[in-house]
């Protein structure tokens, strides 16, 4: 009879560093992405301190007559030379077996140790429960273990993503069982200038989680500096689940309407945009005030951006922008350098000095200080000179603190001029404001 | 009877995104280090994704008569408006109490979305659980939750960071309740310059972990985008432990030496650079190439960074450098804008135009593409022109990927003028190379 194909997985890291917070958990996001692109679905991150009792009740919750059970527990660290790594004990001692030396892996220290002393500490390592397996680990003195408690394949890799990583495509990936017809296939439309709510709501019933029953994709968002994101999952034979997701997608598409939709991948606003640059081969500089340099941070975090980025100005000062980019002393008296007036002299004078065929210009108070009754914090003055078209400017009032203020600032530009390249400038974003 | 003080928590993390893989959880990294901070030994991280059942037997494990009690239960994510937004339904499943509108939560929702349409599905974002207080929420719709169940405190917190954060600081630590004659006083001394393994060699045994068997206090490390944390923690009565932890940050300081040290609390390399200006009553203009706006986002992000930082340049295309700054035809084709004589060039003429007492400049390759032979990915010349003083070039190698080598330049040239303020500029930072 052929065992059971692995679906559910747990994934259990193992560290004092971990839960005191001086490590941050990299391995059990890596692992999940690996895992369900094979097809199994990890249910659950732990992660435990150096403890021997706790590490062994979450192995036993995890297998067994567990209402938590799963096919696949991976745990990763705990395999070091030291006291206070437990992996191996604690494995043993759910199995109900010693610990026995494996000469393989004994064999492999000796090696790794060849022509200097071995510190007798480091012989753990080639110890493993009586019907364990080891993985080697080219990369590390730690080899890994595999052992098969009740039902449940448990896998122990190194917390080193360096040593974790190989062995889990050369010992783990291989071993797997899929199911026949199983696949998990995704999909993410990442939207920009609608509220998380408004995605949802335009959504409706698509988000519905009983879906999952009647074996129809699953919609979910999730939101990340102003980009909302429609997520999309579907499994099942893998062209059945691809055609289902694709055909989610276009529902998606059809139902939240193409303008707010940024890409058929994830991918950021910045990227998206350079992109629409790229295809019309036009070029973009830069006026920041607010945001002080984030929006050419953005846009240059994105490789291959020279080709598009010309480059800009930050205008902190007010002396800065009337010597670099010509704003009128009278427009600074007169309206401040928050106001429609003073976005558009900057995004027209860097415009000018540049010679691209865009400028973006973002004046406002991020805060905490600055702001006033008609001006308060959050008020960000945005515009966008273009070369044969009008120059617009929009005031928009964003929440939160300074650095939300700034990030906002900077993707709400990064939102109006893809609306411009796609011909859609009469939508109004996210936070803009109608002036009184 | 007085209750039981707050010894023991876990963190639940919320959400499929977290469990599929699509995004990295760094709040249980961050609420770890500040529940230790207070005193607070968190047992257990978990993730579950966006399942009633899961997040149901998650939060009773922790809960009731369970091992795996605690007394603190910090729970993020799952507080948004839609229907995978699953946290409020589970806390009242456990509760056993219906969920009711929370006025002032309510009348808070109304007031974010005054002069606009509040879709109907952030409403439910106004109701808790019978027995649960909301807590305000002022960076976004979602507010918090806290009950109490048997004797555990839960905490229910939004999942972006910028909302927990404030809401952890606001909310949840004012309502610990500490063991009396057991403080936890921990200092933080950041320092730039030199890598981790040369900070921990410098600090020799204070590191040793056993010292908390003798009581003496403990000493980590921490490191980030270059600033390598010294974490002093000591417990005891308050005054004894405040005086152990002084005398320990004593001990490093003249271990590690003062040059390396920013300051005596955790502040980021460019608050202290905008300090040091501050005090000299010095300006400050930026040129910058590879990093785009980086180096003057970072200071930015300081409040009341505007009566120090003038502005600058992202020259990132040559002809940028070339009409923005000044920088002569001739450096750019005989030496290529990776070059000291560009990075000089650069600094020069944006200190003349500025009028500013420094200007910094940075040139280089942050890859992964346009590495050569002679100067590899990662290559990055840092300029430093001061009014009345030398121009100073230094040529850095990075290691990692382009944002890794981006936020070094930019934290690099933050160190290299912090030097020259300090009057040390004879000391070479970390990753620093001569030429050969």
């Amino acid at each position: 009879m052929p065992a059971d194909p692995h679906r559910s997985a747990a994934i259990l890291s193992i560290g004092d560093e971990i839960t005191l917070g001086q490590t941050l958990d990299t391995n059990s996001r890596w692992l999940s992405q690996r895992l369900l692109d094979a097809g199994v679905t990890v249910r659950e991150h732990v992660t435990v301190p150096d403890d021997l009792g706790a590490l062994t009740r979450a192995i036993e919750r995890f297998t067994g007559a567990s209402a938590d059970r799963v096919d696949l527990l991976i745990l990763t660290g705990g395999l070091g030379p030291t006291a206070d790594d437990l992996t191996r004990d604690a494995l043993a001692g759910v199995l109900r077996e010693p610990l026995v030396d494996d000469p393989q892996a004994l064999a492999d220290l000796r090696r790794i140790f060849a022509g200097r002393d071995m510190p007798v500490a480091n012989l753990v390592q080639a110890r493993r429960p009586a019907s364990a397996e080891c993985l080697a680990n080219p990369h590390g003195t730690a080899p890994g273990l595999h052992a098969l408690f009740d039902t449940t394949d448990i896998f122990c890799l190194p917390g080193p993503p360096r040593e974790m990583q190989p062995m889990f495509e050369g010992h783990v990936l291989p071993y797997l069982r899929r199911a026949p017809g199983e696949s998990v296939v995704t999909r993410v439309l990442p939207t920009f200038g609608l509220g998380e709510s408004e995605v949802a709501r335009r959504l409706g019933d698509l988000m519905d989680r009983a879906r999952e029953w009647a074996n129809l994709p699953l919609v979910g968002t999730t939101a990340s500096n102003g980009v909302v994101s429609i997520r999309i999952r579907a499994t099942g034979d893998q062209h059945a689940a691809a055609r289902a997701a694709d055909g989610v997608a276009d529902q998606c598409r059809g139902l939240v309407r193409p303008e707010w939709i940024l890409s058929d991948s994830d991918r950021s606003l910045a990227a998206v945009v350079l992109d629409l640059l790229r295809e019309r081969r036009q070029t973009l500089a830069l006026a920041e005030s607010c945001t002080g340099g984030l929006l050419g941070s953005m846009l240059t975090e994105v490789p291959g951006s020279s080709d598009v980025l010309w480059g800009g100005w930050i205008t902190y000062a007010n002396t800065a922008k009337a010597s670099q980019l010509g704003v009128p002393r009278a427009i600074l008296d007169a309206h401040g350098a928050v106001s429609a007036a003073c976005a558009r002299s900057m995004a027209e004078g860097a415009l000018r000095q540049s010679g691209c065929d865009h400028a973006l210009a973002i004046t406002g108070i991020a805060g905490p200080a600055g702001g006033t009754e008609s001006k308060p914090v959050g008020t960000v003055w945005i515009a966008l000179a273009s070369g044969g078209g009008p120059t617009i400017a929009r005031r928009f009032l964003f929440m939160g603190d300074r650095q939300n203020v700034r990030v906002w600032s900077a993707q709400s530009a990064l939102g109006l001029l893809r609306l411009r390249l796609i011909g859609r400038e009469d939508c109004a974003l996210l936070r803009e404001r109608e002036l009184a």
